[in-house]
């Protein structure tokens, strides 16, 4: 594994992660740099206790281009991308429309019982392969461990910038679920805050007696067994009993860890298989593309290191063939969520799509 | 102001309210009756300390018919709806495939550290108008009147029923949204337990040192001013300094009131105005109609009566003519909103619109 970092015509960093330890990653970005855009500002809500970003320029992002003019496709003669390089492997960089960056503006109070800060982090976009129709799905065991290493490798370095609180993986993947670019990749933001959902989970662990209680609920799941989809020596991957969303996968390395840097080598080559194989199936359930929300769960920079377990979180809003679930009402306004679709009854789908 | 209860062939609820005095409302539902759905189950999901409602007999549920097929439109010779009568001007009735019911079915134990009880509560469609075309931002004032006397109404009556914690009146609206019905209508959710957004915004107000947290908020709002996009003598409608949307408006009462059965006359009659008048600015700010959700919170039926106030939150996910905003995984996987429209700049959006 070869890692090479590069910097692009506007001064944003990209690094590729090469399987050949003679590729060759000197080629410049021959573009014209355009302005970078400030960081966004966080804007504090009294009456949830939580920061929201605000972005405006991400209103002018690059909204579903044609394929031929993929931004995340390698770059070609009369077509130069994001990544400077006739091929990859896999390549992270610095996103052009960042929600969060160390590009610091002017932040000026805003009123209404609100605080204002910078939004200070980063935000960087991880392609998983060069194949603009391929699909995390379809990747090579060995192209995940890549996958893996950048995760990895991001998590370790974005944890050291100062204010960083949250490192956050993650995957975005069909138009249902908003994506503004096909190629098959994920994204990474480096959060100045620990998010509402980690703060939640690690309160609940903090009140729980017994054991770690993300060990205890992969326990009990596996001792349920009804909702374990599929699972290995290193990973188990069920839907949780309390699921929010019509299909809700949990994958749990069966050992605490805090973050993707602490796993072994055996345990990130173990969870390429079982991962591939649960999106897979879940391809196989209606014999479309399903969208989905793919989420690492890694422990804050700084708190709760001791309470909080590697894990991820995957839900598609497919609920069946021609039908979506949306956040409306009840989910969005008020928290309260209602699932059409029993857990068991999904596990039961997807187990038998995986078994194929 | 007539209120008259009406049973549906299969057992259901119906309430009419009618301006005419001399309404008469004594036509049958003479429509086969289908057995009515089990009470949903809810699980505790350890990981959140949040109920999720399981109701799988949902997935069923009418999904988009045509205009002419209507459910909620009044019934015809040849086409019986859920409202028995040829016209009516407001109706509650009980929804047929409802998240929460008082009738409840088995409910095992399901083991992953979850928890299960069922889902006591009551679910209700509120039809605005019998006007399949219209909608709540063309409703006249008399009428929006009618519609916050049945939420009165049903606020009151609902948080009588045992295990009701919380009553939501709500509407979603639009194909962007979810919804499965054209026809103008809302909802009413009687939740078997207090909302985790409630609950959040209840502990915030607790942990608020001065006045009342959300009193606080108004008065900060209408002193800054530059996000205020409507006032009257009664309500201040005013896009909030964190928004989470492109496109969020709250309305809030002068007067710190639980929930909408506090309101005086004086009250609810200056709201409609003042409320189509913001729907109708939506709807002009890129001249398509706008996909919403707009949410009562209301104090819940025991708890924090004290603290809460009642307000109404709506919000968009329309941030442009041909693109939406999605909870994609920063906001549905850690809860951390990007918006990408800043608060002012919406404000002055509507606000112009409001003026017009």
């Amino acid at each position: 594994m070869k890692r090479s970092v590069a910097r692009l015509a506007d001064g944003r960093e990209l690094i590729y992660f090469d399987r050949r330890d003679d590729a060759d990653r000197s080629m410049l970005d021959e573009r014209e740099p355009s302005p970078r855009p400030p960081a966004s500002e966080l804007r504090y809500d009294p009456l949830t206790e939580e920061w929201v970003a605000m972005a405006g320029h991400r209103q002018g992002r690059t909204f579903l281009p044609p394929a031929d003019e993929c931004p995340l496709c390698p770059s070609r003669p009369g077509h130069l991308t994001e990544i400077p390089a006739p091929d990859y492997d896999v390549v992270v960089f610095e996103n052009r429309f960042p929600s969060f960056s160390t590009n610091l503006g002017i932040y000026q109070d805003a009123g209404g019982l609100s605080e204002v800060r910078p939004g200070v982090g980063r935000c960087e976009v991880v392609c998983f392969t060069a194949e603009h129709s391929s699909s995390f799905s379809q990747l090579s065991e060995a192209q995940v461990g890549l996958v893996m290493e950048a995760w990895a490798d991001r998590t370790a370095e974005l944890s050291e910038i100062p204010g960083v609180e949250q490192v956050f993986c993650f995957e975005n993947r069909g138009s249902e679920i908003g994506i503004t670019l096909a190629h098959p990749h994920g994204q990474i933001y480096a959060y100045p805050y620990v998010t509402p959902r980690t703060r939640q989970q690690l309160a609940a662990a903090a009140r729980h007696t017994g054991g770690n209680l993300f060990a205890d609920i992969l326990a009990a799941e596996r001792a349920a067994g009804v909702r374990v989809v599929a699972a290995n020596e290193h990973w188990t991957a069920f839907v949780p009993a309390a699921a929010r969303y019509p299909f809700e996968v949990h994958v749990y390395p069966h050992r605490q860890v805090p973050d993707l840097v602490a796993l072994t080598p055996e345990e990130r080559a173990a969870f390429g298989p079982l991962y591939t194989g649960v999106l897979r199936a879940l391809d196989g359930l209606f014999g479309v593309v399903m969208p989905y929300v793919s989420a690492w769960h890694q422990a804050p920079v700084r708190e709760g290191r001791d309470l909080a377990y590697l894990h991820l979180e995957l839900f598609s809003i497919r609920r069946a063939p021609g039908k979506l679930k949306y956040l409306a009402g009840s989910e969005s306004a008020m928290g309260a969520f209602v699932n059409d679709v029993l857990p068991e009854e999904a596990a039961g789908m997807i187990r038998s799509q995986v078994d194929h």
